[in-house]
């Protein structure tokens, strides 16, 4: 540091001290109440002697410690302490039905058989020969909602959705490398974990978006979302883009396996029950403030996600009093389709009670729907495909909670 | 698994290992050459015991070891192993000038002072109680070449340039809050570093596009990249964007601090300095084939990365004989302005020597310089901003070499 410089830093610490009985702010804009005039900096002088040098890798500090609330079968990505649209691929949401295989990738194989002209085998290498794509989207379990008591964060509610940008081939450019029969109307694609995970797509899928994804984030695919390879399909459920994907059949029906029979179908309220229900609705959640804030009146900034597995979101509406009325939150550009856009909304909480809510639009006009229509829809026994606008109550003391009392378990 | 699918997968085995020898496959099209036709798959069987759980925290799989060739003041992108544009958080290139220091976020603290009505302090919840934006875009530090052998890859000639999406308040935000003097023109950035990095920025800076940032990849801030707060000044040298940020102050000149008069300058060949030389120009660097990879002749996709600190990307061409000619590669959309673009371009290798390189053009129509044209302008001393066109020759045998000798220093 210069001298010069130096000097300048005194004298300014100086010159605060000097000031700090003296100085009034206005207030009225967002973050106003929360600015403090000034006064000495209490921060640990940093200045003194040198910091460490550059990791091998960068290291999370040691005052940031992300919660992934890990089960025996699933991880949640801790929505209420990100910001923007991407998901460290770390805390990239997991759902496993038999654990995370240990994959080598120089004898990693996909086979691409059935309905082919060319029964083929690739390697990694040969996928990452390919002409390769990048798409930033959504990945949303089907399984997505946990209803809770008022002490229930984001993350528990719905942090079954994460985001990042996938890189790999496009599986239309597989097929066409192996001869696909135009008769083919579904593939089965399979895992190769201990779940053996199988399921029956669409054959149409493959020739508008689905894509064989080997990097996310610029990086390899974490274990636990695949790696080295796994299928992707933008906007559909979770559970069919199979990780550690091992082999693709090409047939002229679905497979009617078990993921798609006593799994991931939805009882509707007539005695009915929808099967290869594979788009995941539009949706949106409040991330901040939500459980387990405790916050002071004044403007606050609402935050949260929105998404749609129809393409893009074209509105999402706040409302902070239950619903009874909405207004339009700004949404960051670029918003992507089926992909996490992050609405943003300003609130001035004059310190009654009040329930905060978001409703998200998409552009094919679908709307997100109340709990109460969704459940006279679909009736009372769907696992699946739950997409409700959800609520925080903000108390009087200013503690945020889960839900108004018709959502809490 | 159900019995089903287990009898279908030993049956597909079956009708592999019969078919071997049978299968003959069609060429042509890119990856062709690298695809075999179906034998048994070499993969150890993943599928007959449970895998791990989630982890709290996803790790890379042992298969993959990311490489910074850390300094003790430096770090650098592994460009050569990145798909897409996001740069993982902790890969992003670090360059210090007193170490990373260790910062409590609860008693961090940023003084906005001099030529304003209202000297400030802000906390890390006042920061993050504005209204926030979402940017994704590159740093790139201005010292971003390194010269070198054939055997020199991508990462240490242009590994820092990295790039992921910030979230942040507007600097305009806390002008505005402050009550920023109109006759202000620079401001100081003053870091809480054991260096005190300290940097003179025009005030239009502010009211254009500048930002405190404290998330990256929706996470918090890298330690190595600011945390808990940094400046970012999007396409504007890295070294400007202040880490650890504590201080500001307005003012009507610039403060001619160290970092802008014995270094961050440019020596031209005309005797003159150019000084306060912001803006990042237009670049770009083939990432896949490099150094080390090793090719066999047929179709590869010529893969890199472009970007420019005047806006956006417009036209990235490829040349793969030796700049004789050039033709136009695809680009990855969304082309954001400020950001690191993906280009891709396929290449039919016939096997003979080729020198393979890229040329980016941006939308005020600057064209990345070639080394003689840039050596011409700037004389032989410039140290900063340099961004020539940069080459990798392909030998007989399929070695990828770093530059022509012209480059190699």
């Amino acid at each position: 540091m210069s001298r010069r410089t130096d000097s300048r830093a005194t004298q300014t610490k100086r010159e605060r001290l000097t000031r700090r009985d003296l100085l009034a702010r206005a207030a009225g804009v967002v973050g106003a109440a929360a600015t403090a005039p000034v006064a000495g900096q209490q921060s640990i002088d940093t200045t003194r002697r040198p910091g460490r040098g550059p990791n091998g890798l960068d290291q999370r500090s040691p005052f940031v410690t992300p919660r992934r609330d890990p089960s025996s079968t699933s991880s949640r990505t801790p929505l209420q302490d990100l910001r923007g649209t991407i998901t460290p691929a770390d805390l990239h949401f997991e759902r496993h039905h038999g654990g995370v295989p240990e994959i080598d990738p120089g004898r990693y194989e996909l086979l691409v058989h059935g309905m082919v002209d060319r029964p083929t085998v690739f390697t990694l290498a040969d996928l990452q020969r390919f002409p390769a794509t990048s798409r930033t989207c959504f990945l949303e379990c089907s399984g997505n909602l946990r209803r809770g008591g008022p002490e229930t964060l984001p993350q528990m509610v719905c942090g079954l959705t994460s985001q990042t940008e996938w890189t790999g081939v496009m599986l239309s450019a597989l097929f066409a490398e192996v001869g696909a029969d135009p008769n083919a109307t579904w593939f089965l694609a399979e895992g190769q974990d201990a779940a053996v995970m199988t399921r029956s797509i669409p054959a149409e899928k493959a020739f508008d978006d689905a894509m064989v994804v080997y990097a996310q984030n610029g990086d390899a695919l974490m274990p636990g979302n695949g790696y080295p390879a796994r299928l992707l399909l933008p906007g559909w459920e979770g559970n069919a883009s199979v990780k550690w994907l091992r082999r693709i059949e090409l047939a002229d029906q679905p497979f009617m396996t078990r993921e798609e029979t006593s799994k991931y179908t939805d009882p509707l309220g007539d005695g009915t029950v929808r099967q290869f229900s594979f788009v995941m609705d539009a949706r949106s959640i409040i991330t901040d403030p939500a459980y387990p804030r405790v916050i002071e009146p004044g403007w606050h900034e609402i935050r949260g996600l929105a998404w749609s597995g129809r393409g893009r979101i074209t509105n999402v509406e706040v409302s902070v009093d239950g619903g009874n009325s909405w207004e339009q939150a700004a949404l960051q550009g670029p918003v992507l389709p089926k992909a996490h856009v992050r609405f943003r909304h300003p609130w001035n909480w004059t310190g009654g009670p009040a329930e905060i809510m978001s409703r998200a639009t998409d552009e094919s006009g679908y709307v997100q729907p109340t709990w109460e229509t969704l459940r006279a829809a679909r009736g009372p026994n769907t696992r699946y495909h739950q997409n409700p606008i959800t609520s925080w109550t903000i108390t009087g003391s200013g503690r945020v909670l889960f839900g108004a009392e018709r959502l809490q378990a």
